[in-house]
């Protein structure tokens, strides 16, 4: 079995939290206290019966690649990735329409981590990414989606357009993002359908057979001067916006009930 | 006078396009190539009568404090900062109902770039930022936001409550943007008026006095086991909202005309 180290504080609180993985250890610089999220992270990686060691900072540093790690870092067994039946089972277990996405490309792990996030605060079924030549789901880009991709169906696919026509068989819409001008803007269509967002690569947007497969390619309005827009950015509105159009479907507010799901705070996490 | 270097294609270029600032010299690597964007910022330098040198490489290292600079550093004079009045020009310059945005103590530069970016995208007619204890626009701010912020009037105050009710006397709304439970979703509330988004800092939200200046506060509903946003992300969703509920005022396809303003990419800059 393949093992990686995950770093950061809330993605290896959400990790043992998802419990998806098998977990090897728990590493913890010497002189960190146990108090806030690091507390929490003991106590969790103690119900899951993980081994807790306390190390030298410089281990964990070398086993985050430099990266900032909060003083954390957990060995674990690599990301389990989903099949696409696993995904649209989500969604009818839920009850709810399809609502995927699908990454043409994307390469930077900041930029996919942080559509997870999003991705993951509006309840999708699951992201489909294509295997070899986009980003995969390493240490950073689940600490960039501050661990939500742990509780997210995640799926490696070998041709991109192919997979489309597949969840289009499933009744699923393909929404390309793109820019203008002979694109009508995101909120002339009414998203609250199977949808699938597709977004294309940092730079060079979708791959011509991509864009072909959408069903609709939409845009999202830009003015000033500079009028562009990140692609975690762009995505992350055009996920709300696919979400309001299906009443914030699933919200512990919206619904009536009490529950924690939709008290998270806009602040709360950096 | 005061100078610093900006690093970065985009921050360089925008700088350059925007000239509100006294340049004093460009900086490029001595092997970087005259195409692409560095022929752009080479031809937008030489327009403006800015020197330019190529120098070695740890040069703009330095210059970038070990930053990505993409080999481009420009040395100009500091951030010029707008007053409130300038502010409320722009808009009724443009006929339009002030679009602001109020940051309370927002402390990293990747969000708060972010911001302006979108905001600048969005045609919002300025931004207040507090003096003294939140971010400040340095290079790094600027390289956050492709060089949005040059092109946007930024206003440091002393006291951001008191600059909330001079705005309101100027029939400005101030909407803070807040997690629930017991805050209404964004999409209850017809933005098309004079707002200034309010935006609490990362972890801690806005400051009481703050929240409690604010007219009304609303909330991006969430879902999922994690169930938090980056405040840059939940900005930007407020503020496409906000626009859109202007019916995308002065978007060029908008308003039927051609132009160029309404083109960017969603995927054009990284």
């Amino acid at each position: 079995m393949v093992f990686e180290f995950l770093y950061g504080h809330w993605a290896v609180m959400e990790s043992l939290r998802a419990g998806r993985r098998k977990f090897e250890k728990l590493l913890i610089t010497e002189s960190t206290e146990e108090k806030g999220i690091v507390a929490e992270i003991i106590t969790t990686a103690n119900e899951r019966g993980v081994p807790i060691k306390r190390v030298p900072r410089r281990i964990i540093d070398d086993a985050a690649n430099g990266a900032n790690h909060q003083n954390v870092a957990l060995r674990t067994s690599v990301y389990p990735y989903a099949a696409l039946e696993e995904v649209l089972a989500v969604a009818e277990t839920r009850g709810e329409k399809p609502f995927v996405v699908l990454l043409d490309l994307l390469k930077d792990p900041q930029n996919v981590g942080s559509l997870m996030r999003v991705g993951e605060a509006v309840g999708i079924h699951g992201v489909f990414i294509q295997e070899r030549r986009g980003v995969e789901i390493t240490p950073s880009v689940v600490n960039a989606s501050s661990g939500a991709v742990e509780h997210l169906k995640v799926v490696q696919v070998v041709n991109l357009a192919q997979t489309m026509n597949t969840l289009k068989e499933h009744d699923v819409w393909m929404v390309g993002l793109d820019a203008g001008p002979n694109v009508p803007p995101i909120d002339k269509t009414d998203l609250n359908m199977g949808i699938g967002l597709v977004l294309g690569s940092e730079g060079e947007g979708m791959r011509r057979l991509v864009r072909d497969t959408c069903d609709l390619v939409l845009c999202l309005p830009m003015r000033g001067s500079v009028a562009s827009l990140n692609v975690a950015t762009a995505g992350a509105i055009a996920l709300y916006s696919a979400w309001q159009a299906r009443g914030w479907q699933g919200w512990a507010h919206a619904s009536g009930a009490g529950g924690t799901g939709g008290a998270g705070s806009a602040g709360g996490k950096k």
